[in-house]
């Protein structure tokens, strides 16, 4: 732990009461003390507010969070969700990778033993302003897109390292998922520009992880239908009428024939969550009606707790719990949603295909992992998988690691692939589209070794034949 | 419960003594009084052998459980595991839908609580003789195939009706899994037949129910690979390469690129249960190490436990458990083992198409269901649901149930298609090969439908919206 020596004398009587629980360099005002309900434990929390636009009042909400043992000698990870406009304190702080989920009654914490943080300091973002608790002053901020998303996102960068000086230097990772894989390689394209143009600071970043993620609209599209198909939930008939009508690559043009098939799709799926096919769904009148009760709301299928997401809302919603977060300053007009319905965000955007600029930031010799939870049907891996493919050849890479099983607890932790040694496919097995959320254990194991720069292990201890 | 009006009166003194426990009409020498560990049941079970050939002296054993609740009011299944040579005692009795299955330790047995005989009452069949404890003293007998194997059952039904003349009228139900899509539809033709040609007793045959069956090998071999890649087990490369490269029409003369891409895709997916590629698999030498040392070898993923097939071998190998059964009469010169290595099926059978057979059985109005797994790779949901769009097409049967999800306690269950009103095809979802071992309680919503002959439940009592 880090010593207390830049506090100032007329503080030691308020440490000695308080203990020594802030680090040197770091905001103190930030500092999260104690969440409410939260379990006991040996890392530090900090939240609040970085301003990106003083003249508008654009303010985004960070959480971060100390790696849980020696902190001082683990690498930095942003982590991203999606959307465009959904919550990463929410989604990856809070029912993903972090070191808490919310209570089935939604009232407190408990521990996430699979958190990344054993493997790195985490930090999480609202972003852009609109998302969770960060906010703008002037409306016209909610609109917005990609360009203006990333753009913020450096100057928060800069601007929260100068909360964390310490930090600055420190071995970097950029991850998320979903849309995040629009956020995390545009951030990292206008990264390595600043680094080109900046004659002072340079960020230290050292790889991309993005999981489930969007990268080319037409393609990612198609392969929910083909997943569908492949899951047994549409028909022989409807995948045909779908492979031989529908012009995937021509999204806002589809025929009427198309969209039919595609809409009987989507309907004969409502029932089943297409982030992950394998899941329970949870319904929101019971969940809803029990957390009012203060009843257990939790909802286990596949040893998932399917209704989090709901447990979480609840809790994030509690006055003390924003207050201990630093979170909601200037008394938002609507209460806290995992995605927000402020946010215009220009849908456009969607279209852009992520291809050329993963090729750039690999160019550049930073590694890019890209991760698929084989039960999501929204964006699987049947796209994910052709696209990096397609992204190796474009970099005229050759395969540097045949796909094959990797390995977690001498299970089958899903299959891999690499390319020039710097391009990772990997897929994990039983995991959705928030792979930690479904498969905690191994999507640690996956993020542990992506930090590292190891490839994931080739082997088990044991033969099937043994 | 039945009276015992039938007993002598010799044999009062010993009913008052020992209880009545068997049932008028049944052989009192195969009740099973209790299984060695066996929780106590309120229901009855028989075991035994029925001599099919007694020249030969070829000899079938059987496992007969009652209906949990009022036996008399439920029809009867019988239940075929497949391979050829697999003991549909072990498999079906023990391991997925019958009332017990092993524990832990191998040394006695657990409820399953959604046993089919909650719906019916059941009797599986070691078919044909050299599978588990049936047998034949003549050695040229275990030369078999399926001709043979589909006309010692008939022989064998008739014989079994003999000890069980209560039975003889009831609703028969034919079901089994694998290659049970060979022995079950030949079964049901033989008895048809049968039923033609007899001036006596016909069998009563209602319905036909196969789980994730071999029908068409090539195509169900096709659909394997195909599994694999929508599944993220194989790579675009190598898909591609068995696309264009695999005449799976022509399986016994594949081209060596083929052979190879075959072998390649075989090989990394050796460390994943193909039967069920969610599942975690079990190493055998330590289960078997545990077994011996009498400790609790199970090993649950996903909510089943994994290692039921080494604990269930030890448990059927104990000389007590035999005993209970009337089992392995003739001592025979190896162990119970679930797949026979003693049986010399003929191989070429597997060609042969189910198609036309399941077109004669229906035209004949008998209904047949085929269900499938959805997690199974060795004969998965991509072929059957082809085949059996094909089989409509053959039988110009009109579509009578769009493809749509099926639900069980308010969740989807699977996907459900009908034809002609006698033709269903139904996915059950997060489930196996073995679909009643790894979704017990969505298998046994399913059976109970079919034998109540009512379609799968349409809809939920909740909106995912509301």
């Amino acid at each position: 732990m880090v010593s207390c020596r830049a506090l100032a004398v007329t503080m030691a009587l308020m440490v000695v009461t308080v203990g020594c629980n802030f680090v040197k360099g770091y905001p103190e005002e930030d500092l999260v003390v104690r969440l409410p309900g939260q379990p006991k434990v040996g890392f530090r929390q900090y939240a609040g507010y970085v301003n990106v636009d003083s003249k508008n009042g654009r303010s985004l909400f960070y959480y971060f969070v100390e790696a849980d043992k020696q902190p001082d000698t683990k690498p930095l990870t942003l982590w991203l969700n999606g959307g465009p406009g959904c919550s990463s304190v929410g989604g990856g702080a809070f029912t993903e990778l972090g070191p808490f989920y919310p209570t089935g009654d939604g009232r407190g914490l408990r521990i996430n033993s699979m958190s990344w943080n054993k493997a790195s300091n985490l930090l999480f973002v609202e972003s852009p302003a609109g998302v969770g608790w960060s906010y703008s002053n002037t409306s016209s901020d909610y609109n917005t897109g990609d360009e203006t998303t990333a753009s913020d996102m450096v100057v928060f960068l800069l601007r929260w390292f100068d909360k964390f000086p310490e930090l600055k230097s420190r071995d970097f990772f950029l991850t998320g998922e979903s849309y995040a894989g629009h956020y995390i390689p545009q951030l990292a394209d206008a990264i390595l520009s600043y680094n080109i143009h900046s004659t002072g600071y340079k960020f230290n970043v050292k790889g991309i992880a993005i999981g489930n993620p969007l990268l080319e609209l037409g393609r990612d599209t198609s392969a929910t239908y083909e997943f569908f198909w492949s899951h047994g939930m549409i028909s022989d008939e409807t995948r045909g009428t779908i492979t031989t009508h529908c012009d995937f690559s021509n999204l806002h043009n589809l025929s009427q024939v198309c969209s039919d098939a595609l809409k009987e799709a989507d309907t004969i799926n409502g029932y089943v969550n297409n982030y992950d096919v394998l899941l329970d769904v949870c319904y929101p009148s019971i969940v809803q009606q029990e957390l009012r009760l203060k009843q257990m709301a939790t909802k286990i299928s596949m040893g998932v707790d399917v209704c989090m997401t709901y447990e979480r809302k609840f809790y994030f919603n509690l006055p003390e719990v924003q207050q201990a977060l630093h979170a909601n300053r200037t008394r938002l007009p609507y209460q806290w949603s995992m995605c927000s319905s402020l946010v215009n965000y220009r849908d456009t955007d969607a279209s852009i295909n992520m291809l050329p600029i993963l090729k750039r930031i690999i160019q550049n010799k930073t590694p890019v992992w890209i991760f698929s939870g084989d039960q999501d049907a929204v964006v699987p891996l049947l796209g994910s998988r052709t696209l990096v493919l397609e992204l190796a050849h474009h970099l005229n890479f050759s395969t540097t690691l045949p796909y094959r099983p990797w390995f977690h607890k001498d299970q089958v932790g899903g299959w891999v692939t690499e390319y020039g040694k710097l391009l990772t496919f990997a897929t994990v097995r039983g995991a959705a589209h928030m792979v930690p959320y479904a498969q905690p254990s191994r999507a640690l194991h996956m993020f542990s070794s992506f930090v590292h720069g190891r490839r994931l292990p080739n082997n088990t201890h044991y033969s099937p034949d043994e």
